[in-house]
């Protein structure tokens, strides 16, 4: 017999429902995960089966967790084996007992089904489901589900408000002494668009104050905060942030470690999945976060192009518009500017690829990418003129001259000391060029699927995974020139990299002269 | 230092991404879960974080599973250990080496992003994502963005005969030799509603050729398969169902075991989660189940009503004329009847409760529910004629008849043996009768909550759990009369669906006189 069996199921004076916790040591990332013996008096009595969702009290700390279920001798019939998301949740030690019972239903799925059904959603709505949703309460399938809804058919006006607001009343806000308070984002959709460092570092050097807080990839190869990882730590909580920003002026931190917008941590997880982005979620995402931060002034930068997010001039006018609208509401001054979306910015894509640029801008060095430098001084400049730091039309000269005499390098320098302490971006371990098939013009570059072939390198769970381009839309190409090089960590990801690149040959199209 | 550490790691011959696969003991239902170390090779050299989605091989078999990682030494650095739901596709034994790699990207995730972005889907774009599902590559996120996107844009005509087509490619077919197959369906929302096994019982005795596939309950307390497999084995294969209409003109088997549109299968258990049916996915999942049983002529039951699946009459005639136009073009002879929705049918609502039903009404016991016989010899009558084995007006007469005379309840009894044995329905453990708060009418009775509560109570995996009514709409009561009596199989539900029924005293609505 063994020796965990069913003699050893209860013990004395343990409340109903109760098991021992055992540290599972599995890591699932987000997903709590309990596993339980398929025979044990809990599942019996409970009608328990597997895939069934559970909810684990230590205390007054819960989770909801998704329940399988052993059969064999893994676990015994007086525990229940955590998973070290659910772990953490519930705070808990070796040999603690928590209790296992049913959720109470979830009422807020009603609303999802109301949505998919064709009705709008109001604030309560919309308070409930985000509550719901930051509680841990929603499973893959219910996220999943509410982001396809959001997506299918387009948030109104009043539902995004909604919707911001939820987003912003579930996490964090940070507030600031200073009057204005600067900030800047981009909708993503073009690949290596690295200019936030510049701008944060050329706006501080001017005396703005802008407490950047970035994201890391949603859908692209690299976030804002997965590339300043490369250079400087950017895990801070709230009191370190406010320390950074008071020194220097400025900072460049991920949003994620301080729950601002906590909510849209957890859809984002969804959304890279699905690889979707819908209108109203990108801008209560946006907005959520820029309110949470305590930002009175904000420059969108709004790339369009065939390959890129917003695909068209009246996409970028539609979307600009319902940015400002809604930003209005919330007592936030936004200018949105519709940039040049037709290719990648810079050359590298991927976390320190991205970061290399970023700094051979700051250092002003000969070969530094200009079309990074160009899009960084335009943004700043308007926000220098947005924040009335600058006169009218006077805000790119002004961001041009603080590049071109150090104190943008300088700053943010700074900044990375003030953060934790400046890095050097890591080279990666293999690296490969793809050569052109063919002598021509490069016709076009693909953003998506660029982006895709850096994701497959690694990025940006691997920092010096992804893709550096050598080539241009325009440029004269020979056969067998190198038009890019793919950087990986290891040799089953550069194979798997190039599988797709030979799959699909016009990801950079040579038009024969 | 632990025994399964890093020097046993490589065994000499072994092909690259090649680990010893150990079986974990672990139901997670449908779901094919993989449990790989952290730090193992495979785990390194491909870049795999946890949650990764990755492809195992056991020589041609594979399928795509989610990949957790353990820290401690749970799994040893050559070992992945695997769910039985992925264990049992791969056909393994114990010791088999399998390979873990990057499953190819999954293109058909592109045509479920168009639609969400409205474009509407061809052919070939259902084909792809139908063979993707019944293939185990779509994660829970994927099925549910797919069928949210389904539902919240009502797929066309064009849509939904093509996404039936797909349901009915990617599965096998019967073929019979008779020239007249009838079949019926009911489109769900109607608790009780029970009378599929009568119909078949009444034509089978009557002549006509009726093997009744039947699903397990969707978003419902109990399917027609559940409530059946109560009286009779119901997991029959191709060759037994074969067997057992030569025999007896007529069976009520489980449709999954057959793999009939196996797609659907998989793609309810989201539905069920989601509680979601959308019009296109329930003519597909409808008439696919149709189209492969090689039926010719089939009745179709809506119940209408304000709180069925059905609300309006003319919602009725819309859904009616799309499911008729559809089955047209698929050679299928379909009427539908619209029936009273009003409250549920019979008394039991659950498994064994509505099979208990369904047995008094075939023994036409005193007390047997009348409303559950009308609604059989009506849909038996209509069916009768449709074939035309009866007369025009002629059909429920002569269904009457059948069950009158006891033909039908001495057919049903033989096709009860056919299929394995004729089984007496199990009872519950604990009940508990709700009472009336106050005396008065009965109002109405909320279809879905009502069903929601014998779900809470434990069906439809808990045969006898479930929900016995006492009253109807119109009935009059006293304060303190039972209403209905919750069954369960354990304490845990029994109080689940009391906290559940005390939150909502008007699932059974009185008005005071």
């Amino acid at each position: 017999m063994n020796g965990r069996g069913k003699s050893e199921t209860r013990h004395a004076g343990m409340a109903p429902n109760s098991v021992r916790a055992r540290r599972l040591g599995l890591d699932t990332q987000y997903e709590a995960i309990v596993v339980m013996h398929k025979e044990c008096d809990v599942c019996r009595s409970e009608g328990f089966s597997a895939h069934t969702r559970v909810l684990l009290c230590n205390g007054k700390r819960q989770v909801i967790a998704t329940l399988y279920q052993a059969t064999g001798d893994l676990i015994s019939h007086d525990e229940a084996a955590l998973s070290e998301s659910a772990w953490r949740r519930l705070s808990l030690n070796e040999g603690d007992t928590i209790t296992v019972t049913h959720p109470a239903p979830l009422d807020s799925l009603s609303h999802v089904r109301s949505r998919i059904y064709g009705h709008d959603l109001g604030e309560p709505a919309f308070n409930a489901i985000v509550r719901d949703v930051v509680d841990g309460k929603y499973s893959d399938i219910y996220l999943s589900s509410f982001l396809t809804a959001c997506a299918a058919r387009p948030l109104d006006h009043k539902e995004v408000l909604a919707l911001t607001h939820a987003m912003v009343e579930t996490g964090e806000r940070l507030r600031w002494p200073a009057g204005i308070i600067v900030d800047k984002h981009c909708v993503g959709g073009l690949p290596g668009n690295r200019t936030t460092p510049l701008i944060v570092a050329i706006v501080a050097s001017l005396g703005l104050t802008m407490p950047k807080t970035s994201s890391r990839a949603i859908t692209s190869p690299a976030g804002t905060a997965d590339a300043m990882e490369t250079m400087a730590p950017v895990d801070l909580d709230t009191a370190a942030i406010r320390q950074v920003v008071e020194r220097e002026g400025g900072c460049v931190v991920w949003g994620g470690a301080i729950k601002l917008s906590p909510a849209d941590d957890i859809l984002i997880r969804v959304e890279r999945a699905l690889d979707l982005d819908s209108e109203g979620q990108l801008i209560a995402s946006v907005l959520s976060k820029k309110i949470a931060a305590g930002s009175t002034h904000v420059v969108i930068d709004l790339p369009v192009g065939p390959t890129a997010k917003v695909r068209s001039a009246e996409t970028a006018k539609a979307l600009s518009q319902d940015i400002v609208e809604v930003a209005e509401t919330f007592g936030l001054k936004v200018k949105t500017l519709a940039t040049d979306g037709l290719q990648p910015v810079g050359r590298g894509i991927g976390p320190a690829l991205e970061a290399r640029d970023v700094l051979s801008v700051l250092r002003c060095e000969p070969d530094a990418p200009q079309d990074l430098r160009q899009r960084a001084t335009a943004l700043a400049g308007a926000l220098l003129e947005l924040a009335g730091a600058a006169p009218p039309d006077g805000g790119e000269t002004l961001a041009t001259a603080a590049l071109d005499n150090g104190r943008a390098w300088t700053k943010f320098q700074r900044i990375c000391e003030a953060q934790g302490g400046m890095r050097v971006p890591p080279t990666s371990s293999q690296q490969r060029p793809l050569l052109a098939e063919r002598s021509g013009d490069v016709l076009a570059i693909d953003n998506r699927r660029i982006a895709r072939l850096a994701k497959l390198a690694g990025a940006p769970d691997d920092k010096a995974a992804g893709v550096d381009l050598h080539v241009s839309v325009g440029d004269e190409v020979t056969l067998g020139q190198p038009l890019c090089t793919v950087h990986t960590e290891s040799p089953g990801e550069l194979a798997y990299a190039f599988d797709y690149a030979s799959a699909n040959h016009d990801i950079i199209a040579i038009r024969e002269p």
